[in-house]
């Protein structure tokens, strides 16, 4: 691989940082990465989701939409074709009655780019990263991913053959940087975006999208329940250069004016053609909420929160009848493989509270979606399994165990978990705790929770919050799985640290710009950025500055020191200064008789 | 027990909360708690560190002090006597040389409530509450905490006797409202507040102290460092309704003029009398950083980041002799003992990054500690074990277990560990993280870290995201440690949220005025205080407003499918309706063949 450089040729070097490529065995294969320069000279490269709006060079335009990286590949590999595709009807966008305002009225909504004719696989065919790597091809997606976590290609191939990761990626969704979800791979996070009913518009949700892949959401969904859903999503998966995801249930309830019960798999199968038309790469399908575990939820202390779950327990109830994504999941399966949709296995029964963790809803729901994921399969659909919700500490691991065991180590997709219920307000907090622990025991991807989680649509503000803390989750679980090259990032900041080169513990921040703002507050002037202590101690009291001095002046001492032999050290003790006054020390040491205390009297 | 109640005579009962006591086996015994009043009719009592500032019935007075609530009980034992004390000098101050302004020559800033003579034990007597548990006796603090924490007296008793919890109450802080530190009752927490050489003042840190018990902390911890440190912790001393805790280090430091080389034991013992005497109830000593283990940092990524710890490694190094608090250690333990200060034995050498967690400098201090923590025992002084500092998750579990096991389970006192470095500006999250995880497997109290760590000195906004993310861990901590009457709260919230009781939400938040403020963002008007769904999904996709729909309508059917025998249930199975429709439901049901669903083809 080469590393090409996004800046203007020539430009001068400096400390900061810029987007910078991996190129892989052709040129239109580069993998974007965040190279940080420090103050010594050394960079550090880090995985980057942000798309081309952090590329000076690259000219994008959300009305255009962004350019389609993977056309080439998808159609180079000859399994796909065009067709003309199902017409975009009025109703999609919610729009049922004839209405002199709102909705597509407003023409200046319509996606404005060029368009394209959907594509599919030939004569139904499945042409899924799944079907491919189980015929031993490593598709450029694969190449690409691998570049990007620093794995062999044969490994990403292996694990997505494996049922172990996927690689969500629509054949109509040609703008995204694919990347890979899986356990042996980096932790992954997702952001929800979507408008409601109640409020927010499509211009806000574009923006949301950029705003959490500046931040890092390694994938977006789009929840979107109010009007326009159909051209607010357009909008969304021309603009994304992360793997989008929805749950087709909610675009099908508006179109039957939100009343469950005139729900049908016609409908829902409409809207899942839609979508898949439109390039969704991963879709939640409440499958598992079967009319019989619909009971197991009445003693619950908050029933059931899932939305999705919610909906099609109403609708089994009001017509006692199995779910019919059940019943017709082997269509489903058919139809998702041709365009390779992710399957996202909805926990429609998870819990909703500390109470209801772990009950045999829930997990009756888990075993349902284990036979799912086997069927799922036997399509060469890619699929993960969604997870809890609301879960104290210690009864987070039985779901991880349980999910990979029943799932065959299908990708888990979880929810937080939350570990606690009495903090409204700050569930990104009581979230980021179990996300980080349920991600080291083993879950491949997280779905984010921001400050506005029970209480309210999330803005600009809390999408960045929950994205940054869900990202310390991530990464906090990686270093724990002990992820190659996950401890560089945390080495090069703490060396910077201890070395006070402010500017680069800046620049290595997951959020330089409030690291930045936190230290201008108490020590706003210029030469503090270089200063030898920081504004909590000050200069007398800084534990590194003294750790330094004593480095320095004491280098033979901590010499002499290790080399004679007190007994509490070992092969880790380390000579700082070998040279300077080593040996004239040591035979002080051994002239003291080796001993550098007086025994406490006991 | 019974209950008083704070609130005027004859007030109404109205939604919110107020604050009330439980009173003990004497009148002056009055343990506070918040009792939120829900809108069903109930209530639920919530522990309360905010002290006498949320009673409105009591007339606090920062210029005179809290009323000293324990004065009655410590006179009373009659273990204790009044002597003239050690008069307070300009270099308490940190003033060495006259000087025209700052410092005490500001007399504004000198405290003006009542002088009392200090009191020490009788002859030199341990007085302290591990004394009295050892002899068997229940003190009236013992009682206090016994209620406070819904136990036994006798289980406080026997713990504080095993040396497995910590009560700190100096006799010289009579205005403490009594609590506990152990792996068996609920998890605490510490706020570091303190003025530095570069900012703040002796009004801003009282008012952090009394800020951040309005938010749940349970200790204080005074770590000033610049001028005015005897007056400023006076101050706080004399207003604070939980236990003070220092690092004497810091205020000897500055006698010395900053010079570590120039630190000696008599300035440092004088220090440590001055502020027993003033009533400060625990004392960080780092007399665990021997001569001999200073070289095990050498090659560490970032070296000794403990002030105290550097501090003393400096002199070690400079005198090239062993640290005088460990040389010390029996004559301030016998100082201790006659004051009752709890210690708590600091890390010095704790690791400052990931790359330096659980390593060889770290567990050969630890065992030192070990040996102190024996020694301090054997003089009845109370004693707990200070601990990590930055540790990815998978090397959390093992300080727990060794700290436990070397220092005969004294209660643990950890500084998060923050379980990432890559996140300046949000190490409350990155800590928080493993706070919970260390607290649930055994850590007593956490020691808050606030948004500014690594950046700057917190503000009082600062104080109070690191309390309410402080209070998340404990209490997740707690539920995960199956703590009695620990979900309670969680329920009473979960309810609320199922319910729509959105005014009972706001009230049981751990920051109620954040979840208002969020709630109201998106839907302002009152009604929607009280409205059936909010502004997530707003009304027609509202989950929990379904799955109350469900339970309403399909009672019946719930029930029936309860009751048929699916196979899926189990005792757990609810019955929400018995009556409705019960019958005709389940006959149908059976009718059917108890077959719900069509079997999958496969």
């Amino acid at each position: 691989m080469t590393m090409q450089d996004a800046r203007t040729p020539g430009s001068g070097r400096k400390a900061g940082w810029h987007k910078a490529y991996l190129t892989g065995s052709r040129p239109d294969l580069r993998v974007p990465v965040r190279q940080v320069h420090l103050t010594d000279g050394r960079d550090v490269t880090l995985y980057d989701t942000s798309g081309p709006y952090t590329d000076p060079d690259a000219a994008t335009d959300v009305r255009r939409g962004l350019p389609p990286l993977r056309e080439n590949w998808i159609v180079g590999r000859g399994d796909t074709e065009e067709y003309p595709g199902r017409p975009v009807r009025p109703e999609d966008d919610g729009i049922r009655h004839t209405s002199p305002r709102g909705g597509l009225n407003n023409l200046d909504a319509v996606f404005p780019g060029r368009s394209r004719l959907p594509r599919r696989g030939r004569g139904g065919a499945a042409v899924t990263q799944l079907a491919h790597a189980r015929r031993g091809t490593v598709t450029e997606e694969m190449e690409f991913v691998a570049l990007r976590e620093g794995v062999d290609p044969e490994v990403v191939r292996e694990e997505i053959a494996a049922g172990r990761a996927v690689l969500p990626a629509n054949v109509n969704h040609p703008e995204i940087e694919p990347m890979i979800i899986g356990k042996r791979f980096l932790v992954k996070v997702n952001a929800n975006i979507g408008n409601s009913a109640v409020t927010s518009s499509i211009e806000e949700e574009v923006e949301k999208m950029t705003w959490a892949t500046r931040w890092g959401a390694d994938t977006v969904m789009d929840l979107s329940t109010g009007r326009n859903i159909h051209t607010t999503r357009e909008w969304v998966l021309r603009n994304s250069p992360v793997p989008i995801g929805t749950v087709p249930l909610y675009q099908a309830l508006e179109k039957v004016d939100g009343r469950a019960e005139e729900l049908s798999w016609d409908v829902y199968r409409d809207t899942v053609i839609e979508q898949c038309e439109q390039g969704v790469d991963y879709m939640t399908v409440h499958a598992g909420v079967l009319l019989r575990y619909v009971p197991l939820t009445a003693r619950r202390k908050t029933g059931i929160v899932s939305r999705g779950g919610s909906i099609m327990a109403a609708w089994c109830l009001a017509h006692h009848e199995e779910n019919f994504l059940y019943t017709n999941f082997e269509e489903l399966c058919e139809i998702l493989a041709s365009y390779d949709v992710t399957f996202s296995l909805g926990d429609g029964l998870r819990p909703g509270s500390i109470a209801d963790a772990n009950d045999e809803a829930q997990f009756a729901e888990l075993r349902t979606l284990g036979e799912l994921n086997r069927i799922a399969k036997s399509h060469h659909v890619q699929t993960m399994i969604e997870g809890p919700g609301h879960v104290p500490m210690h009864k987070i691991k039985e779901n991880v165990d349980l999910q990979q065991e029943i799932c065959e180590e299908a990708p888990f997709y979880t929810l937080g978990p939350l570990t606690t219920d009495i903090a409204p307000a700050y569930d990104h907090i009581t979230s980021g705790i179990g996300a980080a622990m349920i991600a080291w025991w083993g879950t491949a991807m997280l779905c984010y929770v921001t400050p506005k989680e029970h209480l309210g649509l999330p803005d600009r503000d809390d999408v960045k919050t929950g994205v940054i803390t869900y990202r310390i989750a991530a990464h906090a679980a990686d270093l724990a799985k002990g992820h190659p090259g996950a401890q560089a990032w945390d080495d090069a900041l703490s060396d910077a640290r201890f070395e006070f080169r402010w500017e680069d513990q800046f620049n290595l921040a997951l959020d330089p710009d409030t690291a930045r703002a936190y230290h201008d507050e108490t020590l706003p002037a210029e030469p503090a950025k270089t200063a030898h202590f920081c504004s909590m101690c000050g200069p007398k009291f800084c534990s590194m500055k003294i750790s330094q001095d004593i480095r320095r002046e004491h280098g033979g001492d901590l010499a002499a020191a290790a080399g004679a032999g007190t007994g509490a050290g070992d092969g880790a003790v380390g000579v700082l200064d070998p040279e300077a006054g080593m040996r004239l020390k040591s035979e002080e040491f051994a002239a003291n008789g080796n001993r550098v205390y007086l025994p406490l009297a006991d």
